[in-house]
């Protein structure tokens, strides 16, 4: 890749960069980005409403994705949970007959779980406790939950059999494999949150935001459901960037496709690019930029500037040129 | 082993038996027990003031072990904790450089007291969470926890560096390895504690009461420091027989000899039996038989009959033996 000087002089300066994560496309470009620019300031705003409470344990799938993956603790052939992972207690908690049993929880990710959950009972708010569990990951990124107050995506669904019910976003994810068609996603408590310490800060002095290839529903779109999270996106002086998670109308990985179709919004890289919208344009948009693939040229987005790269990240050096480019788009925009 | 006619069909009816019982030496009597008298029933009346909260996480050793080693999972090797047992875990917690290191918390164990932990936050008593448990354990034996009420045991130690502090029974006998002279060994909350449901019913309606080769201070003592515990000994029609955990003045396993230091009891078969007195003088004794080892013959505590017999249960069927040998005592002196 080449760049203009300006830009690499940019780019060598600590430059302020604040992505709006969830879990693991949000931990594959943070990865990408400490590759591309490792002296840059990154801030991680992070979805937490993905965290659920099993066996009394407080686990936070997202916060923890991005911790093991920057870490160097992360399964990357499972793409959750710790590697070399062992399932002793689940076992034992399947053989006393102690539910649910569909949810993968790994002995040595149980630790986590359970600093976190002393850490929480004994007052700690949420960004405490994942400033107290870097302190031994060392991520290189600041991670902050973009809430310390709880928030619990529920997803309503209608079975023939079960009838129509709210059930956990982990439960409809893990349990279901999200094939139960869903009628709403919602992020109940979302509106009463307020931003973690430290967000809305970020969000001002950024000198790029970027948001990553992330879940645009479940993930990043949990996060701006938290008041003042979206008015300070739209307020920044930053540029902001997106990274598009549909390639060729199907998600790069997971299942954004279902959730996306719970909000009626296409399987396409242009549909989610006008579901962000237009910062310039009055209303609630947050894009600059789209970067889309290069298998989706020619995607159009009103008031937005479309750029086709290659998005596929298979590896952290693929990741460290889309975060890159993602940067260098910034910095044409900004 | 030659019993008596009328002993024989004594134990073949379903004799009720309760076992004060405090975790090693209590388990491998009750296994031996059931050996004896696979019809009997056999209520154990099981200390709880090891309990001890670690990680967030209620741990009950005594009611953990017995039902561990009636229910085939104790780890026999060591004495304590499950078979085939791993510690991710607690590597884990050393990791974040969250302590204490010197718990031995396996993976297995754990799973206990996951859901312990969840069903008392959830309101219910330790009694019906150890009755819970024991669904999956099948010990054979109805376990009691002594009190539902929180007992505690602490140690008061006082060293040239840290000066006096009370520590937790579990950290005195686990960290310190009983090795810190200790000032007082006080089971705390135990005044105010009831007894357990269905405690005192047991000891009313049993037709036979052992007091095990448990530690006579920190187990059995600690279960006779619930009110109501010894006045409901002392008045039950019961034959009661104790079984020495001292033999030629050692103890047979664990650390009973600072225990009784402390206590300003002689390490001795017969110090202990004068220690828990006689049930048929004024005052507060206990027993009616007392049953040392063979090497303690010439053992002697006024107003009991003392048995020397062979106390080493060093596998199951000499542990049966020895179950007998207190039952056939007891039918004798009741």
């Amino acid at each position: 890749m080449s760049a203009p000087r300006a830009f690499v002089q940019w780019l060598t300066c600590r430059v302020r960069i604040v992505v709006l994560a969830g879990g693991y496309g949000g931990a594959r470009f943070l990865r990408g980005l400490l590759g591309a620019v490792p002296d840059a300031q990154v801030t991680a705003v992070v979805n937490t409403g993905d965290d659920v409470t099993v066996h009394g344990l407080r686990i936070c799938p997202d916060l923890d994705t991005i911790m093991y993956t920057l870490g160097g603790g992360l399964d990357e052939e499972r793409g959750w949970g710790r590697v070399a992972e062992t399932f002793a207690v689940r076992d034992e908690l399947n053989a006393y007959g102690v539910g649910p049993s569909w949810f993968g929880l790994g002995d040595r990710d149980l630790a986590t779980h359970l600093v976190r959950t002393q850490m929480m009972a004994a007052g700690y708010p949420l960004s405490a406790v994942t400033a107290a569990l870097c302190d031994r990951w060392k991520p290189g990124v600041t991670l902050l939950p973009m809430s310390d107050d709880r928030v619990e995506t529920h997803v309503t669904v209608d079975e023939p059999d079960a009838g129509r019910r709210a059930i956990h976003f982990q439960e409809w994810w893990v349990r279901y494999g999200a094939a139960l068609p869903a009628e709403a996603i919602v992020p109940v408590g979302a509106a009463q949150a307020k931003p973690g310490p430290g967000v809305l800060e970020a969000i001002a002095e950024a000198d790029v935001i970027v948001l990553p290839p992330s879940n645009p529903i479940v993930s990043v779109g949990v996060i701006l459901a938290v008041p003042g999270v979206r008015e300070a996106l739209r307020a920044a002086p930053a540029p902001l960037v997106g990274v598009s998670p549909i390639i060729s109308g199907a998600p790069v990985r997971g299942m954004a496709d279902q959730c996306l179709r719970s909000a009626g919004i296409e399987i396409s890289a242009e549909a989610v690019g006008r579901h962000y919208g237009a910062r310039s344009a009055p209303g609630d948009g947050l894009l600059d930029a789209w970067l889309v693939d290069t298998a989706d040229a020619g995607t159009e987005v009103p008031g937005v500037r479309v750029v086709p790269r290659p998005l596929l990240m298979p590896n952290p050096a693929e990741a460290a040129t889309l975060a890159a480019a993602a940067l260098e788009v910034a910095r044409a925009v900004g």
